[in-house]
């Protein structure tokens, strides 16, 4: 039994939020600092980018939930905080900082940047924005908190679900900021989970690891990896349920509603990529194994052509076989099936690697849509995966051609 | 002592060829299909896309120069020829009827084909476009055959060299097409080269093999690998020199003059990639090994962020830092340099992994140019490599936007 439910994350018991404009960015309008806090102490998962290059922020935040707890999430919109010679420093800082208002332990706080790499970041705004961020705590303060951490996001990304585990009624409920530079590997974006459903440090962090192999790891926008990607949960026990502490019931409870919330967030990211009009799905099915599936679901979606193609609504389904072609997969290309499929219906293009008669007229009637699925079925086992992008635009080149200055 | 010289494929003795409209496309004014012939039988060497997805005319020309012979290339553009059911037929009914005419065996046609993947080809236009290609074959039709193999290229591309080889001159020229479904992976674009150096088979596919993995496997356009990509190098031994068959002083000077035609190729399809304002060139040293150079190199100069970037002028070098964080070689980030580099001079903008103040307007300047250089020092060890690119533009998008309708 789980619905979707209105709000983020403060739809979840003891969660509260804020997102206030602090001064990282010039612009007034827009909020640039976020604050999540839980009345009480919670287990904390996080996983984080393979980049090498890691923003300040991440050091700090697995240090602070090594121990699998925390209270406080804080994250400016912005600054990256990344290849800065006093990054660490700051971001310790605006713990202690946030830490010494709330009367909790520094170590007990998640921060987080996103936005330019490289741009030196000083302490003074976000020290004039955390009593500000205190004062605005509210169980109202989601999309506040949410807009806070937006970039060249156009949309805000919060979802909530309500389940149950035990008999006891649980809600989790999630926010993120996408848009580019998105290309997770292992880790991903920038998303924050919230859950008043009690479940053990441990359990937390195997049930965020394995979601996120089939969710944010099937999504790119433009094949860079982001240097600050950092999905974390936190699951503050006060829906009252039995702590979940090991496999079973519960925690296939837990694992379905996080996956709603993730996959849910993993197409707001994938649909809203920078100068994004279109979301893509591609969905694999007939693969050996699921390590195929996924190898040609990504692939496919990361094909500049393809993604060019789809902006134009034009049923090249040529760049779909080569895109699988080179994947790296052991795939037999002869057995290969695409079809097109969106609001308008479906349309089969290509049958056992070679082209079949269809109507251009209702490929493009099918490609005008928002939202496009690319099925593709690979004719040997049963493994399938699913993979998340968008097309490429003219307002990627735009955004991303003068972003920085 | 080697020498540029005007020209391309007919620069070497004994080589003729011709380009003419024949129908593949619908466009009369576009020459589609190319003709190159050696008077005599040359020794023939080739590479070939990774892609699992391959056009036809790759799975007949391996098999005609099978035994390292050839002594025509004919290619169309217009069409792949890949994924048609009828695909191999095409391709080898196209080398009968050319050798027919030409009275040579039909396993001595290199046949190549270029444009988009999966619509049918017919033979017809082809058949009709051979005897006109024959009619037209000269020392003068170099530059109508560089035309008849151009997709969305927008300059034609060729060059040849004169050199020496045991006091004999030489000569090598080559022509290419390049644009998009650029990245190449063991083989790549179509190329043509020809030489009137005497070598043998073996020691020619040596000098092509080792000289791909340091020139076209280091361009990429787009991330995308073609299924058609093909190199081939036919050599008559006109030139009257000693035949080449091992390693030594004549193998040195020929793999100079080899890699000088390689090289211009590889800038030019580079500087012509889709849409392309700009070429740039990353230039990675201080590597501990060759392939810990080369895979940042490659990386750096598929970011589609910082392809953007360029395109825009913007000297966002955290998105360099980004993409070598990213790249998978094992690199110390907190010793990498990068600078910019162009004819307007060069400006250093990050020194051990984080930034250096410089003048935005200096960077602006240099950023402005046609050809960038992307100078990374990884700061360890001797090793060097370079990758050629091109910025990410609103053409590339359009381009591709409706490419095929």
């Amino acid at each position: 039994m789980m619905k979707i439910i209105d709000g983020g994350i403060c739809a979840a018991k003891g969660f509260y939020a804020s997102g206030v404009h602090c001064g990282v960015r010039k612009n007034r309008t827009k909020r640039d600092i976020a604050l999540i806090y839980s009345e009480k102490t919670a287990s904390a998962a996080a996983v984080y980018t393979t980049n090498l290059v890691k923003g300040a922020p991440l050091t700090v935040t697995k240090n602070n939930i090594a121990d699998g707890k925390a209270q406080a999430v804080i994250c400016n919109s912005g600054n990256a905080n990344t290849c800065n010679a006093n990054g660490i420093e700051i971001a310790q800082k605006t713990c202690e900082l946030l830490a010494a208002e709330l009367k909790i332990p520094a170590t007990d706080v998640v921060v987080a940047s996103t936005g330019v790499i490289g741009q030196p970041l000083s302490i003074e705004p976000i020290e004039k924005g955390i009593p500000m961020l205190i004062k605005e705590l509210s169980k109202d303060g989601g999309e506040a908190a949410a807009e806070g951490i937006m970039t060249t996001d156009t949309v805000k990304k919060e979802i909530a679900v309500e389940f149950t585990v035990g008999g006891k009624t649980c809600r989790i409920g999630g926010i993120a900021k996408g848009s580019g530079m998105i290309h997770p590997n292992m880790a991903t974006m920038l998303v924050f989970i919230t859950t008043d459903a009690a479940i053990s440090p441990a359990m937390l962090k195997k049930a965020l690891s394995t979601d996120i192999a089939d969710t944010f790891n099937m999504v790119s926008v433009d094949g860079d990896t982001s240097t600050n990607d950092m999905v974390t949960v936190l699951a503050n026990g006060m829906a009252g349920n039995d702590e979940i502490t090991a496999e079973g019931e519960d925690f296939d409870a837990f694992m379905k509603a996080l996956n709603t919330v993730t996959v849910y967030l993993c197409r707001m990211i994938a649909g809203d990529g920078e100068g994004a009009t279109k979301l893509l799905e591609c969905r694999v099915s007939g693969a050996d194994d699921i390590k195929t599936a996924k190898t040609v679901a990504k692939s496919v979606i990361c094909s500049s052509l393809l993604k060019a193609a789809m902006f134009g609504a034009d049923a090249n389904w040529g760049r779909v076989l080569c895109a699988i072609g080179y994947s790296g997969a052991a795939v037999d290309v002869n057995a290969v099936d695409v079809s097109f499929k969106s609001a308008k219906g479906e349309i089969a293009v290509c049958k056992n690697g070679a082209g079949v008669d269809f109507s251009e007229e209702k490929a493009k009637e099918i490609l005008l849509e928002k939202e496009i699925e690319i099925l593709v079925s690979l004719g040997n086992g049963d493994c399938s995966a699913t993979a998340w992008g968008c097309d490429l635009t003219y307002d990627y080149v735009k955004i991303n051609g003068d972003y920085r200055t």
